[in-house]
């Protein structure tokens, strides 16, 4: 019974079956009519004009999305948890030639105007130390923590306030919007964001998530850069068809929203043990070695995450868009046992 | 009917079946049960002790495996019509760290030691010129000639007398050995290569192709690199059973032997008209604007391409492991009665 | 008797005596009173408003010049005998990030808007080859020619036709003009030049270049790259003071005048063993190696060089702003005896 | 009178006098007789095998040293406070394409081996994170604390039971020992250092700080990367002067002691105002807006620092080989009469 990640889960049906009707010849790379379709697809979603391109990771998204924004000389201000700065092996540094990211502090993962300011207002001005050109925050964050659409608006205007281009990480989008239940544009286009990178692999996809940049202009350099990345794969149209189901008829809504209502009936058996409010699909809760390890003898795997300064251990847990009833039940009454 | 590129056509069955059977929740990233036997899968296949891992392009096949081989500072030759050189986008600029490639030449896009010396021995000394690190050849080349056995180890053992690494790019490398008809290892391992990028999307895959290292040490450092260019896809198992299945049953020679046939038989009706001998599944034919055009009216797609000083125009076409026959009919005698 | 290099010639005693003057406690890196003056020395000289920053070498103000045009992911179109492609260790695939030089050629290292045109237009628009963002050229070049005003204008024109930015290597600059004997401004600013990278080591500086820019928003970004580079040394004001002393009074005129009449002393001699016409300070002369040798055994110091098709071998000898006079007459006497 | 920067201080007669002993033709770059005498100037002064080269700037060579340890997917564990983290504009990024600073913490910013420990320790292994491949401590420290020999062979022994390099930026070496009064060595090369940024600007010189490696092998690469930084200057020799006469007769040692002892002597006044320990040349001291309003309007120039918490404010003083007795003995009695 895995609750180890998101990405070990299989692929959706209905991902199958658009992948399996792209399976015609095409024209290459991302001349096909399904890659041309991801512009409209997204602009609707959000209603306001979109430039979409499909890639094969969030890694990939997010660095290339960044690239748009940030010089080489230049810097990104994210939160110390965020996973461009922990989980993505140096990539920020590959692809922004250097770049700097500047780490900044918040609960639950999140950035604040206070905290983003506290590290902007530190850096001097001038030469010798790397200047801020971008804000990168993720929705939802590290921790499991969701930003409304306030919290995102007051981030945009302090981005635009100091010209600094703002980069969402929406590898659990999808989680955050069916938390919120709002328009998917009240938390990006409309709250200041430019450029998305929209999830879908954790979500029920195979191998592709979506840049989406409400600043279309900014579409054009990231194209050179994803070739030049070795990420414009020859057969573009499969990850084209991944990211069209994912939207066609809310996929991704409800994909996350089964995975959401699975952790929260995890939560619900949890109490005191959450470390923090239950958000989207990821529960991070206190356990001790023993708890642990009894979990895992019941045949539940998921992995050790940083417990909080004085607690005994910690564990993450993970649910996905197929997280079979009867196992989320299993662990909910498990953990309840302890 | 289309003949301009093997990437345009669809995923091979055997292919869609083996990713359905991956279709199960496994451990994310490189970690599942597929991707833990690539490295046997190999060294069965070269007879030596191989290490191998997937990648989603070609392009980051080549450049990743370059980079366990050549410093920022430093160099690769390659023909000057290499698709490193000529269609990757300054891909291994961006790998490389700026390593430069130094152009070399060769009749049918094929190296030569002579060539290479050429290039090497009007290198200075010192640091004032940017010293060569490393090889890299294509095989089946970039005009659809095959190196052989002997062609390939004459240039390993210029490699290994100069201390420098030797990549093959082999986006078609099945259509490549097809044509020989000899061991996989009588070109590679047996001939000096350290490092090949094995193509797969172009031959019947749809987003995974392999980097095999004969000397399996190299692939340390590109596992780092894999990651850091956003190239480990967290659901890897769906690459790594394209890969197997490629390999299972020699559907790999299957396939480029499907599509080198159906060169042979437009070949055949081409005479004069070649540019270059026809060894794998790439003809450069010789065709005037209006022949062309002729052969588009009547439904052939396929690309222009740099006609020979003095010839009127030429055009490329490309077979793949399902042209379907009576179209490759309908090709050769169109072209014959032009 | 040393004609191997101009670089290897002693100080001018009037940048000694600048850099003396400039021997007080002063503001660090270039906040201090004479690197503040650098603007407005060179806008004077130059009649048109320029940004100019000091750097050590002519390797660092060629590729930090072009850091501010040309983006990671683009291209530079240069000659193939250009510094950049070289002589300068790879610097513009460091300083570029991978930027690839598109080499294009020329007689006498020239370029001209043809054999511009013939490497752009063979570039297929679109994200699989390299895109040029900007031209470079060398002031005199490589071959010791130098390009008239309306030479550099035709470049100019076609650079701004096709959006690309213009840089001029002008490591012999002061030698071109000496030899023009037009205004600064003609042969750049009014020519359709961006930056300029004006020489001073090779006549009579010691250690200080200058970056000019005739587009001076480029400057802001060269700035932090400068840092970034390590070029930003703390004590600046001896390199300011070098660039200030050697445009005060023309001296930078008066030396390269003196270099180009001992060139021309030299090419007096040479008749027909002179492989381009002399413009500058360079001599590149056909020479046997017995010839060579005759000479280097009456102490003439000189590097062999390519030597054209067919012939014997070749030599490149270079003057310098105080190439003593007797030497000077004495090597053109060797040479019209041999 | 200046206390805000050994940086401004001017250049120490007999460095003029090397410089200008230097002043005749002779082979270019680092060809020339004196560059060549650096390895043997250093080996002698470590007692110990060394290579040396000389570089414009303490950026540069700290960044050049760590080139030879640290591949692009690596990191450098240094202090949050360190000179390459706060002061390089990002520097290393650039020249390490892409690496990542590892901050550690430590009081005075010295490192330790717990806390090295506490960074490294943290780190998981695998290509998901950053794995660290180098050390680099400050001597003396950014804030003017110096290792004991004791204390680097500490950080030498983790580094060398974790394989990782172990660099010393030694910008201010010479003070750290004078106030050691050990052996440099001592702190060096038997303490496990690899290489060693030797500064020489602070402390007298114009534009020549030295690299030297105690692992003589790692110049050979940093050859390259020197030239492919622009910072290979053509008159080498003016360079190599500068850290010969410093070596000369221990030149960089008096220097050094008279800086340290100006440094004493206001210390002495200073009291409880000290921040830290005053063990070089610099202070850094409590001052409230008020009293730095009153030293200023007595004419004494320098920083304001970041004040310790609950502070109302802070400076930093820096004296240097040529603060005079007279404006020191004027700051000690400033300072004791606020």
């Amino acid at each position: 019974m895995k609750f180890f990640s998101d990405n070990a889960a299989p692929v959706h049906p209905r991902i199958w079956a658009a992948m399996q009707a792209a399976d015609v010849a095409d024209t290459a790379y991302d001349g096909d009519a399904l890659s041309a379709r991801l512009d409209d697809a997204f602009s609707e979603l959000f209603g306001a004009p979109c430039a979409a391109i499909w890639v094969a990771t969030g890694t990939a998204g997010n660095c290339l999305a960044l690239s748009a924004m940030v010089p080489p000389h230049g810097g990104v201000v994210c939160h110390r948890e965020a996973h461009i700065e922990m989980d993505e092996g140096g990539a920020p540094g590959f692809f922004l030639h250097g770049a700097k990211l500047l780490l900044a502090d918040g609960d639950g993962a999140k950035l604040t105007p206070d905290t983003i300011r506290a590290v902007v207002d530190a850096i001097r001005p001038g030469v010798h130390q790397v200047q801020p050109h971008a804000i990168s925050i993720t929705q939802a964050t590290e921790c499991g923590r969701v930003y409304t659409a306030q919290e995102v608006g007051a981030i945009g205007a302090l981005a635009k306030e100091r010209g600094l281009g703002l980069h969402m990480d929406g590898a659990r989008f999808a989680n955050a919007i069916a938390h919120l239940g709002c328009a998917p544009a009240e938390v990006t286009v409309r709250a200041g964001v430019d450029a998305l990178t929209f999830g879908c692999v954790k979500n029920g996809g195979m191998s592709a998530e979506a840049i989406v940049f409400f600043a279309p202009d900014l579409v054009d350099v990231v194209r050179y850069r994803r070739k030049r990345a070795g990420h414009l794969q020859s057969k573009g149209r499969y990850l084209a068809a991944q990211v069209l189901a994912m939207l066609d008829g809310d996929l991704w809504l409800d994909n996350a929203r089964a995975a959401n209502a699975a952790a929260q009936e995890i939560a619900a058996a949890c109490g005191d043990r959450l470390i923090h409010p239950v958000e989207a699909n990821e529960l991070f809760v206190i356990l001790s070695p023993a708890e642990a390890a009894a979990l895992r003898a019941q045949g539940f795997d998921f992995y050790d995450w940083n417990a909080p300064i004085g607690a005994p251990g910690a564990a993450r847990l993970v649910t996905s868009w197929c997280s079979p009833a009867q196992e989320v039940e299993a662990l909910a009454r498990a953990i309840a046992a302890l």
